[in-house]
């Protein structure tokens, strides 16, 4: 099978060229003019963007949280994705206490296949550092699964003291492996919360005056003193804030998730980190709850509604939207953001996260034309509210591939369920190897 | 009893006056000339400094550690602070695990009462956070002590974790107390001392090497982002480093303490902060151990080297020479750094710190042209060792009173064991209330 | 004539004490109880506090500016100064172009002799520097003179530029002068004004738009290049914002003054930085312009509105009230700020700025209980109307004398015209001898 | 003219395929495998690296100093690049003093048209500011030349000051224009070099000693202040130092360029600034002059050492020994740093700067397991020594194509003299309209 598209501008994080792509199979052969030998399918992308398919790092499809789950599965969440632009997900598996990394792994490894409809890789959640886990994490990385998460926030949940995250940080610096950190100082930030509720504060606000941004920014200087950081950023901490946190009833239970949202004055200071590199990638923690029968187990007591937002769909229209069509960052920049970097820093790439010759054609074809509004009614995710509902964007993802196949064209969905594939990811290598061990957390 | 000293140059922390000191019974009178009416005591201080007795607040008499204590006990260290020209100490209480903090304080009382030769002050080490402690906390404030002390390092002896630390703080921002940091990050040094010792690395060096300066960089950082920190440093800091933990043999564990001493570099920063009041005030953290019997419980294991270095004795004259022989800093810093900033941040000014009228008459002739060798063949502190043998100072406290009595002159001791007497400290106000809560740290 | 001042609480940059003080002509003779020996007067300061006279480091008497001149006088200026608890003003005498350092300073002693109620120095500003003005610099140092205001800003007028900066700087490290500086691009500055005036924007508000913090920011960081800074702030700067600037109508030209005022935010960082001594004392700039006949000349061009506010009468009681009364300050502080570190800092102490046996008897008794109304009808400065109409402080200099006579008492004038004398002030040596050639900026 | 590049690895800053390269005529018409249809030539790349002819957007050729001229003209110094694996410069136009920017730019297009073997573009160096060479800047930008150069040294010669540099900036933030600075404080270094001499110091390591990097630290903040600056370094910056500048005898007149070679403590400051996109590009600087004739005109005076050093011809293989085979950059961040970002800074891309279908034909076929020993014996560049004499790089740019022909290959030069073309540049439009006007500097 062989297609071509033809006429399109082809956008890297590199180069923006018109010219045509030529597909032979699952994979990118040639870019250029003359191609046209032998072809089985011809898309026209005139006056439209061809864009490698994004990549989302940072997503929690069915995670248990509070005794419920994120609304998603990878069956919704992907076709979701699909929907949005993004063609590979890197999902967060967990281990459970007193139990080996291996059957956390198992466990996220069976919701998945049968249920994907995009390709996906797997971060691993650590909950307990001990001799036997740091060589588990050596197997790891050794079949595929590089980056671990670590938390310096909920104690007694998913917390790690110091000497673990020391530990634990050692030993990827010698196998390959990357740290991923959430950072906020969860012993001070517990205090604070049983310090509101006993003083009657239950409304959805208090759960981001209880994470002073202080809090985030002394368990981030942490987690420098101790190796390299890198920073991913999220559509939410772009557009959102605090402001909706307080927003009157219950509706603010929308809007909890962790880090939480911070006041309005931050999003130019992301954009500007964005713009200059300061922050690497855009991922979007995509962990949905319905508003009605899980997030409302948290009315009158903050600290019980589940952490989490939906995302998966929108973030490549909200990225463009709010970073090229007002002009702060590049075309060129916002590939790399959504698709190149994440796939360089989490050992997909050029596999994934390009379009060249020898790559997936893991393809987007992007009208910057049609208006749309943004609304529950209207995403295929699997959750009964959107942060962005009635907002209005520019840019649509109208034809979506994985691998040469089509997922999304003309407003239909042709993705099968189960033909994602799971990615073994090659241990981290974005960085020569002088530099001091890397770490990723988010802001 | 009335005492007059005449044709000194009197320094307080702001004025340098050629002037007379009258002093009535226990206090300064008056200041000026023509006061010497109906005095049973003449003291020509003519061509010396007349100073405030100075102020040691972080000292251990005879501290449990390892199994063994430091050997100086309330006598022999109080005696040794007073040939030094310090007549006032403020030493560390500690709470025994499972124990009340009352407990601890009471062993602390019964070990100085009748032996001390000088004032003396206690703070109160905290080694748990529980809601009874915080209530023990208030009753102390009110019954002058109103300071305590928390660990960020020692994991399983003294280190608190950031929950209890927060907790700690906000209590005492409420009731008036001062929490004082020992800030390096213990979780991280424990990994590192265990790598080495596993690796075969026991000499006294990989002490300080296990404690890089960026693990108290980084606990330094969380305090702050937690409460405003003061800071204090010792004359160990100013004038040793990392080469003398290096000293061939085992030499180098009589210069073991915590944090660490570090490389030369730092000595020029150090004596800059002094100047520029990014440190308030110098102390001593005196801990002595004998070389031979204490030291050497260390022998092949730096973890087991008791950490601690004398210095109550020669404070006063080490900071004279480095600091005003060698145009570092002004008498009037001086004054201000070794008596009146240590008062008025715990509670004894203006009884102590400073030659006022109505003050205590602690005073001390310095002759500023006298030069000698520190050794310990000649110094008073119970330790078989001096970290400065063989250094040359000018400069000496010829004449040491205390609230009109004489301790020290013409080279005699003439204090009393038993005299000195337990001062109940005011709660913090050295800083307007409208400041963050203020901690104390050692830099 | 001997005085005794009873009762009082005697207030010094380091010590608050309840006690009497005896002066013996023009001196202090001692400080303490039971000096009432065959005084002449004895002056009750009960529940007041008793301090050294202020010292204003910066004022502009009669300065010519804009075709006119500041509206005070020797006479009526000191005269304020005094009724305001300020004994000590130090003015700035000004080199024409073309002339000797000498020529001006000859000009300002005559506007200075036979007028001046209290005691006076002088600065002296540099317009232009060649090999012959250098020499002069030496010169004026050794008879008194020994700091220089150079400007980094009004091109054509006062401008130097980096070189000649960089030669008065050197100079000055040799010959123990100190080197104030306006510290602001008046270059791009320049260039803005004319832009804005071309764009017809000529209100008052126009003055701080085109001399933004940026280019303020910009020229202290240039002159921290070339030297070590330190740094004043004015009441002005604490007290009065843009919004005061962009008052309607013409109101706003009563608030023109370069640096300009900034926005409201900036008052807590300036009073954080006298807290913290990065900033090391409080002046006024007092240069007074009638709103009426001078301010007025510049109705639609910002650019020709005469530079300057009065102040040099409400000082005391602002930086008192804001600081002391608000718990911003200490009084110690307070007493350091605008008497002791102004005296040190160029070159009055210990004659001036503190209250010391053997220092001038140069005393504000200050009554911290009074309530009072700052207003244009009652102030003693010759300018219509007042930057603080209408505000109400608490406290007042209700005595004030100098070297022994007082000049100001229960509400009545007492000083004499000619009565102040000039004082030739010492080299710069507040700082050890090591550290790298300081200049004085404002803030 | 149809070319095929076989088998090598393609290099783009984005991505590394090994895969083919079609060029028709001029242009790249397409990458890809299977594009073998009727070709005129192949090249066989295999093991070699296939990358964009790199672009040097710091060059002089020819350039008039202190009564001679830099040793390479247009003829010899674009031969040296090509071989050195350069196809594109940008030459700097300097405007005489009295004289308009286009009778200066007239000279530079007389000095290249029919002598450059290699692609050509102008800066414009601008000595005077004034209103009708500001509408000048306009006319240049529009006919490709859009980029100036401004000093903040050589007073007398290039030297503007601030208001002249902030009118300016204005102006190329609304013409698309960028500015470019030298920014060193010329003020004061001209202070220093008048003592240095006066002193007897005429040795060429006074060259360094009196343009301290706090003098360029300064002006780079002036330039800041006024607007956002970009970075570009240099190979000597990189590899040589001011031990070089002090090497005995005259030998270290080699080495005098502005700003000068500083302690080799920054080499690695400077590659980490490249690495994290602090430093955004290299470049060189090249302005040769001969040690016999040309840099011996300082002998005793090094005011009078003709500042530049030859390096046209190194820059390639120099940065890709010291950054890619030492590990500090990628292959993809080398390409960005000697080719994509010069050609997106400068308004040449896409035609020059990647490898892309529709761009240029600009190639550089690289062998990177060739070891050489640079050397004047061997060099092409017009002057009688090497900076890196005798060291031994890793890399060789094997051929060099520019717009489909072959410069250089298997040794032998194939360029012909006048065949490069000059390059009307694009406006700046590197970065979004929303950011701060841009501005280069050279760290």
């Amino acid at each position: 099978m062989r297609t071509l598209i033809k006429n399109g501008t082809v956008v890297t994080a590199s180069d923006t060229t018109k010219t045509d792509v030529l597909i032979d199979g699952e994979k990118i052969a040639a870019i250029g003019s003359g191609l046209a030998t032998g072809t089985d399918q011809v898309i026209d992308a005139e006056n439209r963007y061809v864009m490698p398919g994004a990549i989302d790092v940072h997503t929690h499809m069915e995670l248990p949280f509070g005794g419920t789950f994120a609304s998603d599965d990878f069956a919704t969440g992907t076709a979701a994705a699909a929907w949005g632009g993004t063609t590979t997900i890197v999902d967060f598996a967990v281990q459970s206490y007193g139990q080996t990394l291996r059957q956390g792994l198992d466990q996220w490894h069976k919701k998945a296949q049968g249920k994907a409809h995009i390709d996906y890789g797997f971060h691993m959640i650590v909950r307990e550092i001990n001799d036997s886990i740091l060589k588990e994490m050596d197997a790891l990385v050794n079949e595929g699964i590089p980056s671990f998460k670590l938390f310096m926030a909920y104690p007694g949940v998913f917390m790690l003291d110091d000497a673990a995250i020391f530990r634990a940080m050692s030993r990827t610096a010698e196998n390959g492996g990357l740290i991923m950190m959430h950072a906020e100082n969860g012993g001070a930030i517990d205090v604070l919360v049983k310090r509101y509720l006993a003083e009657g504060k239950g409304d959805p606000i208090n759960h981001g005056l209880t994470r002073p941004a202080s809090m985030e920014g002394e368990a981030t200087g942490r987690a420098i003193a101790l190796a390299r950081l890198f920073a991913e950023t999220c559509p939410q901490y772009l557009y959102l804030s605090l402001d909706d946190l307080g927003r009157p009833g219950f509706e603010g239970a929308k809007y909890v998730c962790s880090p939480p949202l911070r006041p309005p004055s931050h999003h130019d200071e992301l954009w500007k980190g964005l713009l200059q590199d300061d922050l690497q990638l855009v991922a979007t923690d995509h962990c949905p709850f319905h508003f009605k029968g899980q997030k409302d187990l948290g009315r009158g007591d903050f600290s019980k509604i589940p952490n989490g937002l939906p995302g998966v769909e929108d973030r490549f229209s909200l990225i463009f939207h709010g970073g090229v069509n007002s002009g702060r960052i590049t075309l060129n920049r916002f590939v790399e953001l959504v698709a190149t970097a994440p796939a360089k820093m989490f050992g997909l790439f050029p596999r994934k996260g390009t379009i060249a010759p020898g790559s997936d054609a893991d393809i987007v074809i992007f009208n910057p034309r049609v208006e749309r509004t943004l609304s529950a009614k209207t995403h295929h995710m699997n959750v009964d509210y959107s942060c962005y509902e009635g907002m209005t964007v520019k840019g649509l993802p109208e034809v979506v591939m994985q691998r040469g196949n089509v997922l999304v064209r003309e407003g239909k969905f042709q993705g099968v369920k189960g033909a994602g594939q799971f990615l073994r990811r090659s241990p981290f290598h974005g960085v020569p190897a002088s530099e001091p061990s890397p770490v990723g957390a988010r802001s």
